[in-house]
């Protein structure tokens, strides 16, 4: 088990006693002798998870009772249909912003809806930089933007101030630094990155902004529905809610967002800096927008490409392949990556220059 | 850990062995020295899991090619309401036979698509027998139906010859008998009950009566982006489909549907047989339509609740409280339920008797 460094994109590395926690639970839950995979969701012990993770959520952002928290299937891509579905009115229009596949793909599901301004997007540039001095439409219904994108590796530093309620995918960068999240009207996130097991994704928004559309909608894809079910409407993804809270309580305990935004800016800092520093390296993305959460680079001299590989499989590095849309190389630095971790691959980076620079 | 008997209606008693598998998974998959969480699921290892889930579904039931398997997220409930955007033609009518809540609100979902005419219920009886000898409009899009109602205990132990596809709802009785599965144009589970852990649904459909309607519908609603996606179209619930996966593992190799059923019929008989002798007992569905999995059954002295509660407690069974519709208790007796788990409840009741008949 020694020696693995997972620079994994998603599903991704999670904090060993997360992982060691999360095992003993599939064994036996709470010393109750049952395992969190058979008890039912209607139980005592399921209902203080699920209500714990709910709190904890909403600690760690620092938001008030103004904010509701749901945990549902289907994973982010059903975020893009559920956003248009309770907040886009019949004959209005909502704003995006296109970073990348992803926020492209959350247009294409709205469309579905209704009305949908691109107001800005990187498209023609390859998604390499993220769009800033845009004009938010006063009259939208939300503005929808996505703060970090895994692909290209870009990520939002600064958020827009914007006259309409804003609508954030945090999939990929959620609890990784402090962000003044009062500023958004929902925020939602694939638990497989950054808080947890795929199978759950974490939706966070200020109740006031639903029920406005006179929509008729399936029961599943109705925010109200699951906040009246107190995020048990049906069955949830028990096993996957757990793995949050645990990943939730591991952040808290070691000092919360300010204590991660520290390491992941010390990791970034690292990564970048040998990728700029060495001669057989360079980044995909303008640096006022790397992503602290992805890295991308190609080699300068694709020939190393073989012997590069190599080099870094046998230091113990996993995921560290580049997006097929992209290619080169993508080092994924998600919260439960140490910095020692970066150095492993820095280290394989440098002695790839000194054996072949 | 001894002695614990769990009767939980869902989330459910899962074998040990799976159990104790998956917990090792959780802490290093196939000796990777990674989690199963922290795999990406485009990686070989999760890969060939998905593959050979999606295979064994149709080996346990005896499909062929026609036939396309999927494990998605967002529940049973989730199904309500693609079944009918994938299959209910404009201007068409789909049949439903309400057999109980889930059947009702699968019914409920469908409205909101189109024309639903409900072909037979017993709701006017407490939903306490299925209803037969109803007549299948031949020019419906497809009969809806639910194998097993939990909340009830009812079951169908035999199927229509349906004119019209037959989409059948067998969250609660999934793999735990034989059935000429042929029948069926489209099957959906959620896992949570007989097949694994909550958080993925898995869904069995005939490739030729999808795409017939012209809807537009969301990506994630479409069961053809997700055949396409070979069942990845998005992060699918990851460690779910692992649990699947090993529970079929356990049935193969034990022998399959033909041995479970077996054991099943066994377990009901025990059950049934102590409820209908039992002068403290008496269950409360008619006795044909009673179901393998769930057995409803009240006390004929209901000053005893708290004496048998205690008792049974006291013998290490969880999970026997009845659904707050129907009252009184519900032993389910899912497939990894042993028949000495039935039989020490057995034990209990007779004491009961002694004591107090």
């Amino acid at each position: 088990m020694k020696g693995k460094h997972n620079f994994s994109a998603g599903p991704a590395i999670l904090p060993r006693e997360v992982i060691e926690e999360a095992a003993n639970g599939v064994l036996n839950i709470n010393n109750t002798g049952l395992s969190i995979l058979e008890v039912s969701h209607r139980d005592k012990d399921f209902m203080a998870i699920m209500e714990e993770a709910r709190t904890l959520v909403k600690e760690l952002m620092g938001l008030g009772n103004e904010y509701q928290v749901l945990f549902l299937g289907g994973g982010a891509s059903l975020q893009f249909a559920m956003v248009p579905c309770n907040l886009l009115i019949d004959g209005g229009t909502a704003a995006y912003v296109d970073t990348g596949v992803w926020a492209h793909k959350a247009i294409k599901e709205a469309k579905g809806i209704g009305n949908i301004n691109i107001i800005a997007s990187s498209e023609a540039d390859k998604y390499s930089f993220i769009p800033k001095n845009y004009t938010i439409p006063a009259d939208a219904n939300y503005l929808h933007i996505t703060s970090n994108n895994t692909i290209y590796g870009t990520q939002m530093h600064a958020f827009p101030n914007s006259p309409v309620p804003l609508v954030c995918d945090m999939s990929s960068d959620i609890f990784s630094r402090r962000v003044d999240f009062s500023k958004f009207s929902l925020i939602y996130a694939g638990a497989q990155k950054n808080m947890g097991a795929a199978g759950a994704t974490m939706v966070v928004v200020k109740e006031s902004i639903l029920g406005k559309t006179g929509r008729k909608m399936f029961s599943m894809l109705d925010y109200q529905v699951h906040i009246k079910g107190e995020s048990m409407y049906n069955t949830p993804p028990v096993f996957s809610v757990y793995v949050c809270l645990l990943t939730m309580k591991w952040l808290k305990k070691n000092g919360g967002l300010a204590w991660i935004e520290e390491i992941n800016r010390r990791k970034a800092e690292l990564m970048y800096s040998e990728i700029d520093r060495n001669s057989l390296f360079t980044g995909t993305v303008v640096k006022e927008d790397r992503s602290w959460m992805n890295a991308t680079f190609l080699l300068t001299k694709p020939e190393l490409e073989t012997t590069f590989n190599t080099m870094w499989k046998e230091a113990g590095i996993v995921g560290l392949k580049g997006h097929r849309d992209v290619g080169g190389y993508r080092a994924s630095m998600y919260n439960a990556l140490t910095l020692e971790d970066v150095q492993a691959l820095v280290d394989v980076m440098k002695e790839l220059e000194k054996k072949n620079g």
